[in-house]
């Protein structure tokens, strides 16, 4: 770990600092929980570590279908190495089932599944409390443009999709998510690529037997057991031994055990 | 089990009898293998009885991202009910990797990630042994319009983002798939749904880990062990208990066991 590396921007979950070649950025994820935009505020302790490493193999997966990101691997148990981007100050939410912000919004109720997902846009503004926005906004304001609006949608439906099935395989609903995208310069041609991250921070991910929150919403709305719940998903994704701890992409084991099909 | 049914149509794999509604067909899934369109025929304990379940599992699952099927319900170990639909006579299939008739026909090598995926059509008949076919063949025949052929390009392509994550999820790489559609008509509307069935009769899948392929090629290559291979799929989808029998769907436990969050 470099110490007197440059942190270029801190926010509620992650810190950013200058990676060690240029176009690269270091991604470290903290074990700090905020709600209600930073009016709550906990340490819980391994978070970073397991979000960090679900994260990874999130978006080493998207590669199955050909979704580019900035992930470019894991460093140690809290770092991950990135490609820098321009970010574009959205937030991309999917919603497959009425939770949230949206059941309380419009006075629906929690679990019902939407006859067709719904996308939603957030301008990410701390001090504004990331108001919603929609397509008019985002073009006229120059947010993104109109082909690069089009671009998310279509990859955000995608992503959606892919990551129903992978959640749904593991018994596992995928109720809701959040993407960020960013632009990023690659042999002078530029190009969106999903950033960020995706974990249990940012999107709500229900037992399909039992109904149990394994997301963030476990500290939302005070149930406790939330490092049990990360590593629960975690566990199910083959990226947990029995010990609990994350297993390196290297000695993962897919699957239970080795097939032994003769 | 009704006795005195009438039988609609028999194939390699399944027959068809008529179901006990208008509009319902039961779909009988067989033990027999067959491959090279027939020349190789076997008899494979067990492998119906899997192929019912499976199929029920990812058909039901398509429900996730709101795909229509013909599946109805599971009605006995061999059997389903399925709505009445009239068959587009195409096979749709998806490539993810090279492998099969692609590698063969072009010379290429097997286990080649495409760079995007490719789909293929096929036209349905046993006596010309299905030969490839174009949208202008499609089209021009009348065996689909133009319309109905975008939709079911559009599912297709949901279906293998939406499968893809669903095995990926569970260590298996889906390599390739054929799919079937056929016209529903339902309050006087017409729609494309998916029909026939989901199975590893239909598609290629590899373990991740290992590269093991858990599909009918162990058949089609003498590799042996088939029934063990769609077992494994069965067990990893969930559907299969330690002694190796299938789930019911009603006590069907997703994940290994209940999760247990405090």
């Amino acid at each position: 770990m470099i110490k007197n590396r440059r942190k270029i921007h801190e926010g509620k979950a992650k810190v950013l600092y200058e990676g060690p070649k240029t176009g690269t950025i270091i991604q470290h994820f903290k074990d700090d929980a905020t709600a209600f935009n930073g009016e709550r505020h906990e340490i819980i302790d391994g978070k970073g570590v397991l979000n960090n490493r679900i994260t990874e193999y999130i978006f080493l997966a998207m590669e199955e279908i050909g979704i580019a990101t900035h992930f470019i691997k894991r460093l140690n148990m809290r770092e991950q190495l990135i490609k820098k981007v321009e970010i574009i100050p959205l937030e991309v939410v999917v919603r497959n089932v009425i939770a949230g912000s949206l059941a309380k919004k419009l006075g629906m109720k929690e679990g019902t599944k939407l006859s067709r997902s719904i996308i939603e846009y957030y301008y990410k503004d701390d001090a504004l409390n990331d108001p919603m926005v929609t397509d008019e906004h985002i073009t006229a304001f120059d947010w993104a443009t109109p082909s690069e609006l089009e671009d998310m949608v279509a990859t955000t439906l995608r992503v959606n999709d892919f990551l129903t099935g992978l959640f749904y395989g593991i018994g596992i609903q995928l109720v809701d998510f959040k993407l960020e995208f960013g632009r990023h310069v690659e042999d002078g041609n530029m190009r969106i690529i999903l950033a960020d991250e995706f974990s249990p921070d940012n999107c709500r991910l229900w037992d399909i037997k039992t109904g149990e929150k394994l997301d963030k919403d476990r500290f939302r709305q005070n149930l406790g057991g939330l490092v049990n719940a990360y590593q629960e998903v975690a566990r199910r994704l083959g990226i947990l031994n029995e010990n609990g701890d994350v297993i390196d992409s290297d000695e993962k084991v897919k699957g239970d055990k080795p097939t032994l099909v003769k």
